[in-house]
């Protein structure tokens, strides 16, 4: 353990009762990381490893990183962004022996620093966020980056540049695209980030949701389960989409479909969720009524553009805790929550517990199967059998089971 | 129109006006057929071709069918299955000068002999329901099916047949799978069964939703679509699956999750909705409760094993029209809607019109596709480009328009 | 059984065996009924009464009267409008005893003869609907209604005109107002209307409800049961109203809220559900959008103002059975569904069984109470506890119980 | 200002920026309060009026107490409950001139003291909750009491009180019910402890609601609104209650229907919310899960008997902020939030603002129609027409406005 000090860069350790707390908190509603991910890494493969872990560090991330060094791997770890490490969570890490180097209050270049400590570890095997801990290696350590065994990635994003790499003839190892898996995407970005976002909404607004009507920006998994929540609380979800066939969708999901430029005049709340850029920005400023609130729950910080209402702005006032006020020369003024950034992370709890138990088990898994060999260098997904094993254990933890089909059940087609 | 009557096998040409108002209703509600349709098929592509459309012959049928013929198509039509033919539908159509080999009262030898007679009017171009047609012309008009020119088919079950064909070497022209466009299957199968199967159900028995336990095997589309209305009336949907990732879904979708045997005991409705073979059969018998009432919104009408149920029962009484109640030796009662068969056509009025002028404008496109041409052997999808099409005709007959990306919106994966 | 033949006025004996097996599915699903109303009235009190019975005869009404019968009262039944009469339903009562003066297809003279014929059996007790027949006998039979012991009344217009006759001093016996018991007007009005409703509105007109924009008029029972069910099948409700108080309930349940003025230009379906007379009437015909479905679930056949629509018209066609098109010199074509009467029981099925099976529960209780005596003239409600004990027994026969408060279980206010 | 600092007692001074901004925060969002309030109370009747508010003392409380002010009464304001004050909402209303005594951290204790300091400035009118004034008033301030204008309370459980307290001849001034005016317990109830009460448990414990059984103790206006959003974000609510009719309302609603000994083996998290005591006892302990969450959303701390837990209990500990776990002798543990105080305000934000908005103004106006008199000693509730005038103030605060009844739309019962 006071190696593990000795090697980390963490705020206080004497904070670490309070972290072992809400680890403790975390695996009591974790079963699958806890049991069956556990019962999986037991057969030895990752002994020895050194795996560096580099998503939001947290309790739930925390104990992820436990059950990967009880399984034997050297594990070392970062937050993938400064503000949002529970430095009580990383005083727990570090108490029980594994190497951290994040705090909260740090600031971005600091945590680029962290970032690189991580990658002198020369880790074989990183679970990655946004990719932010493997793009630095490319461009930063090649030599640790030639290492590389393997790597998981949590995000859309994230799996989108490690395509763009792969692309490129850059990714000379296998990577394991966790968004991409079933457990993970139909259930992280659409129950995890639906509650998620409304609750953060709610804290920092005190506001009520019935009755509200709400723009919401995209309508992929993450938009869908926003307007589900969102209207069974009694808003009316006005659905923005480009592409029809999803519009369609919304349409017969019971939502408003509208352009933005239709949309925004009567949003009270704005909700971003398109995974690209400027969702609301510089030409939709007009279009806002006065006192909306603006959220963003897609990947970007850049949804909404912030630096455009700021270039607008007479004034900025932070009128509540996470709520910028942006006065408009014209005597408008907008809401901006948790400053752009996701909402549901930057302004409240970020995911449920029981939501990460499934993606961190993809994760897992698919470190797992990374330190086991076998693939090819380009990204991969877990395979659907695995896929359906982790949902599987997820059932078993609720007593729940499915059923088997029998031979006499299967269609076959008539003869030809 | 003379012409017509002569060359068709119909029940009666005085029922023509009943027919032309139903025809004229469907109209009323099916823009995109009337309108987007219309359009797209007034490049001639169609003139003088001949089209064989084989589909349940009621009003939204037949509506597609006066819209082929409007675009200069000789249209041949017959019904995939005889009990679902409107017989004033029919006359209309024969009363406008389409040929039509269809009656409801015919039973299956007679329908067999319409089916090739259609076959035998030597079509370029087929609309299929469940490949009925082209595995006919397949096995019993070799020389007819050698001229075809191509064929478009609406269900799961008729692609899986033309997959069928392809793969034995036996598919010599091009098909399209019109199932498989977003524009059918996340439409159709979701909204129109789900709402349509409720109002069968409803219709059939007199009986509340509110408080009912509902037995739902299976949780494809179709089953998401009526447990999410069975949810919404105030029923509790207990979700049977074999694929554990879609039993989880189910499960923070709000509903329960069982097993057959866990689920029977206490279901007071049990639907099936596996595309597979006898769900409900031999085995489960046992497990009924006294009363249970036991429908099929599934292709098959073998989801639901009524043989079975037929060997084991002591008597059979139809106790409410559309409703057949087995006694049971040991003095329970199972009741079966509409013999089994798909309960939302059989036992109701089939789908809503605004859900088939989406699956008949993919239809309509696919044909319209294939009478252009160079489309090679094997079986396709219409394009993405097509879908949203479609989807976006569909919007705007509610006024309704989507967004679209400027140039300063999409994401750029940061700098590699 | 030739007596009752003798003394009654049907369509057809020989439709008994249809009438018998409905009145049995009708019992099946009827505990409350069928158990606890039969066991509550085998103490004799009915014993030798006789009681009239003037609701809607189908088999719900029918299955009441056999109860009543089997308790040993001498039932003489009509229908409490014509069109609603089942044939076959009243040639299985008279089969077995019962009189009977209804015919579906006498129209309105005949059926008023019918009520006075069932006057003339000078009963003690009056199970009633809408007053039909204690209104008739006050005002044509004046000594046969100073002979009644009791009346007990079905719906909230019934009451009204029972509290007027109270009113004017000429209700000279009690009578109990059944729609004023939780177990009807918390059950029937709701749940009861507002599925049949949605049920009769799809069946007729064969529409998608997802994506409908339907102006509510009237936030009632009704109005709620509606808005709420076709808000979860994917409409958009917009809930008219004159209270304040309940639009905002309308509103922060998640509807949108308007006037009517505001509301009809875009609704694509009109529901009232007020109570009150001409809810759309002549001022909003100019407002309605061309192709509009009008539909009525409230008493009175003038909530939709069909005469007025009639008066504005240049031609009406029925374009599809129970839907008639009014098209407007302007080319407007508007759509009335079941004449303007209450859809659900002129266009579909009427309540589901179970809502009824609470609803005579309570009117065969009231019965019951009036029978014992004990009540002074004037309109009276079956206690809460009788209330509380029919609630019982359907949550007993759904295997459902309620908790006793236990003595330190209650709030002592702190000591003053 | 420095006088009202001199009669205060506070914690702060220099917190009143921060005061400021919330208090600012809900004006924004409280337009009946801001607007119709205000001018209601522009006549004049609270010029120099002494009035007493203690209510939860935060930023909504607050700005009433400023609307207050601004018309001219002399306000001095206490917490209903020492946990509740916010300390810079607090110095925000002494730094523009309004006398406070409360401070969060106090105990209660100092906050009766602060109780009888508010009293002995010798209110001529209280605004209550809880009735916790007006209580200690008659006890221990009989002169003050005795000079009494009249009493607005805003709870079910104050009104009891009251009504206690008239019962017992001791109520010699009017009292308003704040709580029976429908714009108060129809919205406050159900959507504001609904959503407050979701969003705290949420905030609290990081859990999904998604998959959760949960069992609700009590259907009343509470646990109506939170069964319905607990149901709407994918949760399965199991309906406790004493009344059968409340519990088969439950059970039409969708909602599973048990007794307690049923529901508690397999509940995930129990609410409570039936006003009463004891909800959970001693009785209950043997049958609550491994892990169950337990949480008050009903007026008393005595709904869950935590003393009886305690008791039972081996080891209490905090496992994270807001939840204690109590481990039992057989090894389970079970998780009580926020000491089972009412979760929502105890553990969260309480009310969301505009239910509030609107609580506030049924006290704001009970207070001025006191203040204006007229009223006879007793409990009174403010007339539908003022009920009605509040609702409509909110709707038009949304720009929505309601129909008014025609002539010709009124239902005249047939002539008799």
């Amino acid at each position: 353990m006071s190696d593990a000090a000795d090697r980390s860069r963490i705020a206080d350790l004497g904070l670490a009762p309070g972290g072992r707390r809400a680890i403790e908190w975390a695996r009591r509603h974790s079963p699958v990381v806890d049991t069956y991910l556990r019962e999986r890494l037991a057969d030895g493969a990752l002994d020895g490893r050194r795996v560096a872990l580099v998503v939001h560090l947290e309790a739930k991330t925390a104990l992820l990183a436990t059950v990967l060094a009880d399984a034997g791997a050297e594990v070392v770890v970062a937050g993938s962004n400064p503000l949002s490490t529970k430095d009580e969570v990383a005083a727990a890490l570090v108490d029980r022996g594994i190497e951290v180097h994040s705090t909260r209050a740090s600031g971005y270049a600091v945590w680029e620093e962290d970032l690189l400590a991580v990658a002198d570890s020369r880790p074989e095997l990183v679970i990655d966020d946004g990719a932010e801990l493997t793009t630095r290696m490319a461009r930063h350590r090649p030599e640790a980056y030639a290492g590389l065994v393997g790597v998981t990635e949590q995000t859309t994003t994230g799996v989108a540049r490690l395509r763009a790499l792969a692309d490129a003839g850059r990714l000379p190892f296998p990577a394991m695209a966790a968004n991409d898996a079933a457990c993970k995407h139909l259930f992280d970005n659409r129950y995890g980030t639906g509650q998620s976002t409304v609750q953060a909404i709610m804290g920092l607004t005190n506001m009520l949701v019935a009755g509200m009507t709400v723009a919401v920006v995209g309508y992929g998994w993450v938009g869908r389960g926003l307007a589900t929540y969102l209207r069974a609380l009694g808003a009316t979800p006005v659905v923005v989409e480009i592409d029809p066939v999803k519009a369609l969708e919304a349409f017969m999901d019971g939502h408003s479909v509208a352009t933005a430029v239709e949309a925004l005049p009567t949003a009270d709340l704005v909700i971003t969720a398109t995974g690209g850029l400027r969702a609301i920005g510089a030409r939709h400023l007009d279009l806002l009524a006065d006192g909306v609130i603006l959220a963003n729950a897609g990947h970007h910080d850049l949804e909404v553009d912030v630096e455009a209402l700021a270039g607008a702005a007479v004034e900025v006032v932070e009128v509540r805790e996470g709520i910028e006020r942006y006065e408009l020369p014209d005597g408008r003024g907008v809401h901006v929550l948790a400053g752009g950034a996701l909402v549901n992370i930057a302004g409240g709890l970020g995911h449920p517990i029981e939501i990460m138990d499934l993606s961190f088990a993809v994760q897992g898994v698919g470190c797992h199967e990374l330190a086991r060999g076998g693939y090819e260098p380009g990204v991969h997904v877990i395979s659907p059998a695995l896929d359906r094993e982790i949902a599987a254990a997820k059932l078993a933890a609720h007593g729940l089971s499915v059923d088997e089909l029998s031979a006499d059940q299967r269609d076959v087609p008539h003869g030809l």
